[in-house]
């Protein structure tokens, strides 16, 4: 799965971290730098053990990029970042310029050490209409070209370009909400389905859509939808490709939560999870990815401990320091 | 898992197919029948990918039979295939009889290449009360001869007969669509959750009623309830066996559709499945068939984009004359 | 998995069954000895082929031992057992001695041959309220020492002490019921999460509370939650472990039964479970856990198969005999 490295103890501020991490010893024996983090709900010294994205997040996407990555400041000093897909007057559709961009922009968060949380929301009209068919299939030649470069699976990749967008979101330590509105359709949907929550919009309209098309959706749907979802209903909606709205999609459990304003509760989810220990958050997020539909027993129980091993290195690290905030918790 | 055929671009009739395919290269490089189904909403052209069975339906039953095969015209021309239950002076129980025709219709209508849906009932007062255990257990003797043919796994096979009433249904490549009344007990239940959906009339009663005689169901529920209910709700009925009625099967999820009138309701379900790429509905059935429990994400992940390519082989091939289509849905 | 002993067909009665047991021929080649129980519900004699737990349980708990033992006697003279974790000044909560207790409880119950469901409560004000982190925690060097013995693993064993708590409840062959009420948090709601069902009282508070100490779930919950909820219900509680109402939770799907009296439900449960075939109950039980989340089809199918085996090769050595009981309930 994901290579988490362990960081430093420095306290956080927006660019500290330096690329080349002290080493240092802690007090379990290891040869990694010593990692260590806050148990308690304090910002002040969020690092990290397993939430350790490496490179800071590229600046401002550029006028003709399809998506725009920001980043905002949460109450404790944290960041969110909020990756905005940005071509409105196509109700950001999918060309293969977006796709590049969604999921060039996935593996950049998933690197950035100072993003704690992840909004994912479409500009304009809508989150996503889906597919831009126009696009792909205007040219005969150039479709089977666009195709290609879509279900080309790189060697010893698990996905290829066209799963890329919903499936590195999983690969994102920190978790993903998307934001949607307006339309959420077929790759769209899969994109929002990739995100580890989904808070809606009262009106959004969901489709899986590829089935207008004498398609299945490929884009990790198939990986998703399992987790969410019994088996009739995936089957239904993909076998019609209907269209329904956020109420039925809540009480289907394919969205996690019905807002007046998504953005503005995404943003106060960001602000409540910030709060928590940044390790934890991905640790959970990393636990039941890994473990949720495929893992036996006795794997689930292994993994479940090493990563309460890896948090627990830092967590005793500062345990005589902890123990007073903790003792105040109580 | 299923082995489909690729067939011949012929236009769609009864009885049309011939059962040796013309060979014709495609635009994919390929050494199978050239593959095409049109990729938008049209009845003219259903020839498919995925979805080739083989064999024509063989005709109306005898009268002696305990099951009675129909096909029903669609509006678009293409056929549903009913299959009713018809013991109904014994509420359609199942003895030795009924389960192998049972078994048998699910084979054939698996390699039925004109079958687009499936829609499954029960003849008189119910669905299906279950096991005939006044049949089974009347001679000792007989009974424990009964419960071998019943249990006897076949060399090379995963299901034995008891469980092949309700698995066969899952291989077959069109969609099933369980109608159930009455009651739908025991054997009868694990056969409707062996269909893709179950639509049911509001006054139906079920139970998982093999506790009732110191048993488990072994019919392919052990893989059809994890699909669709959590763990507790399974222990619950199974261990209790209790009767409950279509309102709580509907809201465990263990009924897709409550209706006034479900086989109406079911042959409406088939006339929008018909409208789809019959394609496109076997690859979704397959897909999550193939994927939804215990399957890798590497592995899940394989299997939708090999699904796609299947689809898009055909899909390419007629992608120049199916564009003026496509642009007028859009 | 478990491996259950077939036992002889002694009428039941507390402390008969003899730990050697008379080799007698059945129905069935089989060099075990002969298993039988009455396949329809009758209290008489029910004999177990699954459900044979070895030793009785040990008597009841002595005075400075956190966990109080009952046996309760049922309707039909079978037995409940009542494990009722008692350090009510502390609301339950866990401290080694606790953590050990409560395994053992878990690993005596699971070998007794006589109790036939299980229900499990906190005395006092609440079910428990997780992790005495005072305890852990109040002498460091103390701490990293409880800790480790919470976390080793035993050579060849699956689960550690803190993953005992919860997991070796599923190990019960008799089916457990947590009855819940006041806090049920952290530990003490994984603990709940390893029974069977959830009884719970509707003004319980609930927590998956790890997250407040910068720590994931481990104990068993990455096994349990997925048999119960979606994916994105699992993260959003375990991210940030707030508190939820026992409403919430049985909306969630993570409470079985919202009851004003839980324990006075739990025990009407034990009744109508009592009067199932206790090998039947245990079966069910082995059944779903062992198959419901990364078991191949195959697989499930043949584990269905081979529990329906032991379960027959009981019951047609009485059929003769329970063929009138068995047509009288008809």
């Amino acid at each position: 799965m994901l290579g988490f490295r362990r960081i430093s103890t420095r306290p956080h501020a927006a660019g500290l971290w330096s690329s080349s991490l002290p080493h240092s010893s802690g007090l379990f024996l290891s040869s990694s730098p010593r990692a260590a983090h806050c148990a308690v709900r304090c910002s002040s010294t969020p690092a990290s053990v397993l939430f350790a994205p490496r490179r800071t997040l590229s600046t401002a996407a550029q006028e003709d990029e399809p998506l725009i990555l920001e980043r905002r400041t949460l109450k404790n000093g944290s960041y969110a970042t909020v990756v905005t897909l940005s071509r409105p007057d196509k109700l950001n559709a999918l060309d293969l310029n977006m796709f590049r961009a969604i999921a060039k922009a996935a593996e950049d968060v998933a690197k950035d050490r100072e993003t704690r949380v992840v909004v994912l929301r479409g500009a304009g009209r809508a989150f996503c209409s889906g597919l831009d068919v126009k696009s792909i299939i205007t040219n005969p030649l150039k479709s089977v070209e666009s195709i290609r470069k879509l279900m080309q699976r790189p060697e010893g990749k698990l996905s290829n370009l066209a799963q890329d967008v919903g499936y590195l979101w999983r690969q994102v330590p920190a978790p993903v909400i998307a934001v949607t509105h307006g339309v959420c359709f077929g790759g769209g949907f899969q994109i929002a389905l990739g995100a580890d929550f989904r808070f809606s919009d009262k009106s959004c309209k969901f489709s899986i859509m590829e089935g207008k098309w004498g398609l299945v959706p490929d884009m990790s749907a198939t990986i998703t939808l399992r987790e969410l979802v019994p088996i009739d209903v995936a089957k239904e909606l993909t076998m019609t490709a209907r269209i329904f709205d956020a109420q039925e999609a809540k009480s289907l459990g394919l969205v996690t939560k019905l807002c007046d304003d998504p953005f503005e509760e995404a943003m106060a989810f960001c602000e409540t999870l910030s709060n928590q220990s940044p390790d934890a958050v991905a640790g959970a997020k990393q636990l039941f990815n890994r473990t949720y539909v495929d893992t036996s027993e006795e794997e689930a129980l292994k993994i479940e401990s090493e990563l309460q091993h890896e948090l627990l290195r830092g967590w005793n690290v500062l345990s005589s320091v902890a123990k007073e905030l903790v003792f105040q918790a109580l």
